[in-house]
């Protein structure tokens, strides 16, 4: 499956922390992630004879919603029902599972508005506008200011336009860096907080094949669920919602993808290339290895602690698979033949323009960049588990609150209180056992990196190993009662600081070096934007616009056409159906997650065999477009984005329309499967209209 | 399962090249492998009223065996039938095992002698004579020798040692470095190498638990495999075996094991400990992790895969699981208080003895040392495929024969070749498809290790990307034929050098690098001896000596009493039996590797439910003790070691008998399981006789 940003957002999104993004090279073929207020119509016009109207793209946009866990997704039906995949849907699934209902192995279907069931702690937005707010954030920020006190400038002028944004509409509202730092546009969402549960297929048929089937094609997978949005209690009414398409494709038609990419480094220069090949990945990887072998061995404890484990250990096996077949792309020596080959060219021609020479200094000041990221690589204090993330983030609330809103760290400004809130008091369950593994791990792991006699280590351990340690932190902790966290966030910092509770200590006791270690993350950060706004300029003056910023987590747009490759001499068809999935099934009897649910054997003589199940298309998506709807040119749902195929990999560096392939679940066949598998004919009626 | 050498051998050997081995600290409760030529006498008389005689002691070293695939085992009859564990036979069912024919899955039993099935390379040591060489050692090596010629010196003089034994004797001759390099003793083996398998369990019953049940206890395992020694073609007839005694075994009871402990670093000092704990421990777990993972991914591919995949997976996972429990020991803050403890008194002693106040610069000698060995950490061009280790042996093999005797590499004297044969012209299959892929990451990790820009890193890669460039070699090589090897070896320099075998050609351009490496690291090592001896010497003059050196992989006394524990609070009894089995598999139901065999279930009315299965005692062991006979006071075999719990993983540095126990298949239990599971009655009466 394409890389979800949650469960394992947190880990990630500390591991990528610095990740920085920008402009891509020049275009080829299908490429592009478009800003929908700069949308190529030129391009589409030229190249697929395709208007892009502003009707058709506003539609587009408001039937397009994004999941704070890190997916996308869209509405279908003027009542509220929300299409995503079941595997951006598996942290909501696992969240509301208990060892009686798990549904994330049976699945799950409501038969009347009544059985639907909430989601703990899901937000969803759906973009309402974009303004460019690029001159005021620049005019904020001294030109010649140090990276210390750019950063804070501009963090102040942000949560300043954020905080204007949000009292004047209470949108949701988010500046977002584009190009690398070369523009800011402010982004308003309206949020949907109660989300509830309408129908989820068995894991058997959303991850049939399995972590082997994985990013393969061709692929037979149902990775589709739907929700309902709703209001005051009632079903939301929407006004933008996806009609359904239910005409099977064919090759080389023309498709349309409204999602969330997370993150792509297609600006990155040859230097941080190589950063990322020899130094984070790799240490990427080995944490990915060390938590993946850690949540195989709780899970073999017993049946109820594997299901406890199973949804993490799921989105952890994803990325170490997307990891590793990143760097295989980097360590191919083709890669920096053509990525260097393209840096000559423009450094040389760079210094040929005496009014542009001056921006080459970019290049080496990024290059210098790399040696500080390499150093702060296993500086963080972090403690990854729920018990310890809460903690913290409630130590850095109760002094952020104290302060003036545009001196605040990001993510505790006023305009982002109310989604802070919903994380810290979700409902979903935590596990004391699960708990007192990880941060036991994750206080050996502290150790390692900081050395047993580290005086913040000796702290934390407290004179016992990290297990006997962890076991005490969880036995003492009454975080997992969100009442307490309730009271300790309301009674604010001096509730926060004279808490005795062991996991706030322990906060309180990492919080001074956390903050030292943000603080030099940010100015990292700073000067990267300040070095690749001068890349973007270099390449926008030389190269002309490419048209598109590297991704950000934010509503893009991508478009290709349906199509199949060749992979060993082999053409490979781009659409399956479901006779396909029984076959493979057949062919692969015996082998772990390849038996179809008893659903679809029980169904096999309704169901038509013909009926399109997934298909391939060249759009250029990446991990956050999981959940993407996939339209027609009229604006018609024909598919949903759940994967790329292995060769689509080396897309968050650079795109290639060769091999690389956007996988969908086809419209068509989740009817299908709605209708003759699943028994829910009257959902299937609703989609749609 | 206790961490057996192989087949994880090469890799560990290789992680851990430079662990130098040496002189315990004061001995407690039942502490201690001793040297066969250095019984504790006294203590056994003292502590626990037996007199250990010669006769005693020689008929228990001349029935015990080591196994070259890195356990131990022992001669249970006349007619040469052998006893280890399943765990440690495991790369032999592997190797005789083919897609039809699942050796590990299945079990064996040979219904005659014409069905025993011929093991590929294994090779059998029985221990025949010990002589202390420790003068001629060290007076062929100058005192004022720097490492580089130490090294030298010290090579030559136990090359030309075991020549002159192994020409005199005819039998392997291996000379060992014991208490740290305090002494030097010549092992001579009589060889057994016709070794064919007579019986095995399955897998389920003989790993039943699987990794989660790994080093736990209470468990009920049928960890035990019977081979049987041939010499001319014929069963061979032995004059010393071990008797089976018939009686349960009880609370309190002394016993002995024989075996071949792996390796400990009792001897450590607490800057050696800290590298441990800081530095290469959690090296090793990211390489074993790594290798977890590749391995899964491997077997996910389908039913055969997995069955090429599972013997070395078993092997990895067993590691890990070891490891991360010695480090889980060592971040223990008072494991450190203990250690410091002793060394800080010891060292405060010696400063106050003029005649011994030098010796105390051994131990910043050591803790410089280990800055070194950091340095050496990822300095390996070792690429862990068989296809590779095998073309670099015999490239070394070349170059180093037409060297004099003494000066060559430790493994290719003249008294090591037909052990080396016996490893490279082995018949076991070599998996192209597994090659391809280890070979594919072990290229990928060099290039992480040494850069992409390496120019080796280059020359290797050759203008592809790793797993490209690894199905160019596996495509073009013939080295699984053995035919071709015996060629090559047979051609000798002329040609290895100029083979165009690919791997031949990778192998030769690795060759420098590799002798220079290691070169560096054996200079370590010989100042790590001259270091550890001299921490001995002050040991044994302010402690008085403790009797036993740290394990070195040769035959070992260790003595205890079957006793049970407390964990948690509860009592642990020392004995399980076969209704424990049942009822165990019955409570885990639906759990991975919770099954017992067809053969289990079907024969629950048969078997005697109250008989002994596996049992706990005090005897202090480590891995490589794997297959280790259990004997009495009469020296009658009653158990075969196979594990030790999860408290005894700290044991490599730390002895305990508060909890850390050695776990053992009962004797009773085998002849009951062949007797009225495995319908091998006619193997059980022939057994002891």
């Amino acid at each position: 499956m394409t890389t979800s940003r949650l469960p394992l957002a947190r880990v990630l999104t500390m591991l990528l922390l610095s990740f920085t993004t920008g402009l891509p090279a020049q275009v080829s073929g299908d490429e592009g992630m478009y800003l929908f207020n700069e949308l190529p119509a030129e391009l589409l016009q030229e190249r697929h004879d395709f208007e892009a109207t502003a009707e058709w793209a506003d539609a587009l946009r408001l039937s397009s919603v994004r999941f704070n866990v890190g997916g996308s997704g869209s509405f279908i039906s003027s009542d509220g029902l929300v299409l995503t995949n079941h595997h951006v849907a598996s942290d909501t699934l696992h969240k509301l599972s208990t060892p009686d209902r798990n549904l994330i192995e049976d699945g799950y279907l409501a038969k009347s508005l009544q059985d639907e069931l909430k989601a703990p702690d899901l937000e969803l937005n759906q973009l309402v506008a974009i303004l460019n707010v690029t001159e005021r954030v620049n005019a904020g920020v001294s030109t010649d200011a140090v990276s210390e006190e750019a950063v804070k400038q501009r963090r102040a002028v942000i949560a300043e336009i954020e905080k204007e944004s949000f009292d004047e509409t209470g949108l949701r509202s988010d500046v977002v860096t584009l190009f690398g730092g070369a523009q800011y546009h402010l982004y308003r969402y309206k949020k949907y907080t109660d989300v509830r549960l309408v129908w989820a297929p068995e894991t058997e048929a959303a991850f049939f094949g399995g972590d082997a089937d994985n990013f393969e094609y061709p692929r037979f997978n149902l990775d589709a669920t739907i929700m309902r949005v709703y209001e005051e209690g009632k079903p939301a009414k929407l006004d933008h919602f996806l009609r359904w398409n239910r005409n099977p494709l064919s090759e080389g038609e023309l498709v349309f993808v409204s999602g969330n990419p997370g993150r792509t480094q297609r600006i990155f220069t040859v230097a941080a290339l190589k950063f990322l090949r020899d130094d984070r990945i790799p240490y990427v990887l080995d944490y990915l290895r060390r938590k993946e072998i850690l949540m195989q061995q709780f899970g073999l404890e017993g049946t109820e602690q594997a299901r406890r484990a199973r949804d993490e250990l799921f989105g952890i096996q994803n990325a170490r698979k997307a990891y590793t077949g990143m760097l295989a792309g980097l360590q191919d020596p083709q890669t920096f033949v053509a990525k260097r080959g393209r840096e000559d060219r423009l450094l040389s021609e760079l210094k040929k323009d005496t009014e542009l020479a001056d921006l080459a200094m970019a290049w080496s000041a990024i290059e210098a960049i790399q040696d500080d990221k390499r150093a702060m690589l296993d500086q963080t204090v972090s403690l990854r588990s729920t018990f310890a993330e809460l903690a913290m983030q409630i130590v850095l609330l109760a002094s952020e609150e104290l302060k003036p809103n545009a001196e605040r760290l990001r993510g505790f400004t006023d305009s982002s209180r109310e989604s802070l809130m919903q994380e810290l008091l979700s409902t979903a369950p935590i596990y004391r056992d699960l708990e007192q593994v990880k941060l036991a791990d994750e206080i050996s792991r502290l150790a390692i990196h900081r050395g047993v006699e580290d005086n913040l280590v000796q702290e934390i351990l407290a004179g016992k190993g990290p297990r006997e340690r962890a076991a005490a932190l969880i036995e003492g902790t009454r975080l997992d009662d969100v009442e307490v966290r309730k009271e300790l966030i309301e009674g604010g910092h001096n509730a926060v600081f004279s808490s005795q509770d062991p996991i706030m200590i322990l906060a309180r006791t990492l919080e001074p070096e956390y903050r030292i270690i943000r603080e030099k993350n940010e100015q990292i950060e700073e000067r990267e934007r300040q070095a690749y706004a001068k890349v973007s300029q270099a390449i926008t003056a030389l190269e002309g616009t490419s048209g598109y910023p590297d991704a950000t987590f934010t509503l893009r747009l991508a478009f290709g056409t349906v199509k199949g490759y060749s992979e060993d001499g082999k053409w490979i068809d781009p659409t399956t159906n479901f006779a396909g999935a029984y076959q493979h099934a057949e062919s692969h009897k015996g082998q772990i997650d390849f038996d179809l649910p008893q659903s679809w054997m029980k169904a096999k003589d309704q169901v038509d065999l013909q009926a399109q199940l997934n298909f391939v298309c060249t759009a250029d998506i990446i991990g956050g477009n999981s959940g993407s709807p996939v339209v027609s040119r009229d604006g018609e749902l024909v598919g949903l984005i759940f994967d790329g195929n292995i060769q689509s990999l080396t897309s968050d560096y650079l795109y290639s329309d060769e091999q690389a392939r956007a996988v969908s679940v086809s419209g068509v066949g989740i009817l299908e499967a709605l209708r003759s598998i699943y028994d829910a004919k009257a959902l299937a009626d609703s989609i749609g209209k």
